[in-house]
């Protein structure tokens, strides 16, 4: 119980069981078991990872130092009441959107483990870039989560429930959010036959900007500089092309320059 | 005339002209002169790049086979009536948001060189990265501003006044207004005390994930799979920490879903 986390159990074989898997593994850590309702995706995964596999909750090994929920948030609350036979053992889920306190009256040792990324199994991602967010009820196994994530990242955070829940809400606006403002410029610009990938540089060129300045510090163009014709001459296309997209230009112009209010740009 | 471009008169010396002034001269073109109403910047770019300059207009270079201006949106207007003993030579603008026809008038032979990146002296970029769009009023014309684009980059495209200022506004959405959703969690985070390092990785994953697939394709996030819960409770953290925000996190998760806008997401 007071050595570091050296055998995991990981509960399910999705996206984040398949990453954190292969990390944890390359890092020299052992997967000694994978659990999945459906045995066939435990099979793919636990002989990527030379591990045993079950679909049976009372053949899980009990003598793991972690064991690793990667399911859905949805599945979360489901799976706890099945697991009591573990209390005494960490337990750990990966869920950016579910709080720690999930655990209490279940468990007496929990913690979360959550890498903050958007994860696909198709889109390999280098999660030694990725930010871990660690957190548990107690100071020592905060500490194993954490030097655990030290194996193979340099982002390591302690976040506590109420951080990770604003982060969750900001994930959405810079990642989702963001991939969708490419995605109504995809579509719009597809329909005028203007290939996508003029935009994909800039793109790039916008994230990478702001991994050494500040947003504040990289914004540019028209709002920012309160170049009113330049946005009237915008909300003019729009009108014509999308007029469903001129609320959204007008809301956002206005969030970065709150002095364009009292003009009226149309 | 028939030859290609050797020989470049810079009129300006701001960004622009130094992103592109220092570019084609490693391409091995010769930029016979730099212009700029303040003779101080203009001897700053022109040293960088071995050339004569000048802050007198009568002044300038009469034989070079391609003027480029490189000012600002404002400035092209007031510039071209004086430069009328230039008709006859080829000209061009390097503005996303100005039409080519603004030559039309005042000289014969004109185009559009236009870097479709957001550039800036501080954070040099990589130009052979970067869509060059291009344009002219006369074919042989256009070919000899397409080759002399192709000298530094590898993405170079036909793009009209129309298509251009499509691109325009394309460019606020996908660059300045996402940078503007990252500027407003930095803003947040910063008063909750939660680095915004912990986004920095998921935002250059987010454009990296794009470069290859479609940002549709790209798509995740609670919007796009109807994941009212987790909908519902950062509404509820935003109304409580960032009521301002409620409206654009409403407004942009059913524009990704629009099925969400049958439920009551509050």
């Amino acid at each position: 119980m007071n050595g570091p986390i050296r055998h995991i159990v990981l509960i399910g074989a999705g996206n984040m069981a398949t990453v954190l898997g292969k990390v944890l593994r390359q890092a020299g850590l052992q997967i000694s078991q994978v659990f999945n309702r459906t045995l066939s995706s435990a099979e793919i995964l636990a002989k990527d990872l030379a591990s045993p596999f079950t679909d049976q909750l009372d053949q899980l090994d009990q003598d793991a130092d972690l064991y690793l929920l990667c399911v859905s948030d949805h599945a979360i609350e489901a799976l706890l009441p099945q697991l009591h036979f573990l209390d005494g053992k960490l337990i750990a889920h990966t869920s950016g959107a579910t709080p720690g306190s999930v655990f209490q009256g279940h468990f007496s040792r929990y913690g979360v483990f959550y890498p903050l990324q958007s994860l696909s199994k198709s889109q390999p991602i280098k999660l030694s870039e990725v930010p871990i967010c660690v957190d548990a009820n107690e100071e020592t196994d905060l500490v194993k989560l954490e030097q655990l994530a030290q194996e193979f990242s340099q982002h390591v955070y302690r976040v506590d429930d109420h951080q990770r829940s604003l982060l969750h809400v900001a994930a959405v606006f810079v990642n989702n959010f963001s991939n969708h403002l490419y995605d109504l410029m995809d579509q719009w610009l597809g329909e005028e036959e203007i290939p996508f990938d003029l935009l994909r540089p800039l793109i790039l060129g916008g994230a990478q900007k702001v991994q050494g300045l500040s947003p504040r510090e990289a914004q540019t163009g028209p709002a920012v500089r309160a170049d009113l014709n330049t946005i009237r001459r915008h909300l003019d296309i729009l009108q014509e092309k999308r007029p469903e997209l001129v609320e959204l230009y007008k809301t956002l112009t206005e969030s970065i320059n709150p002095d364009l209010q009292q003009h009226k740009t149309t």
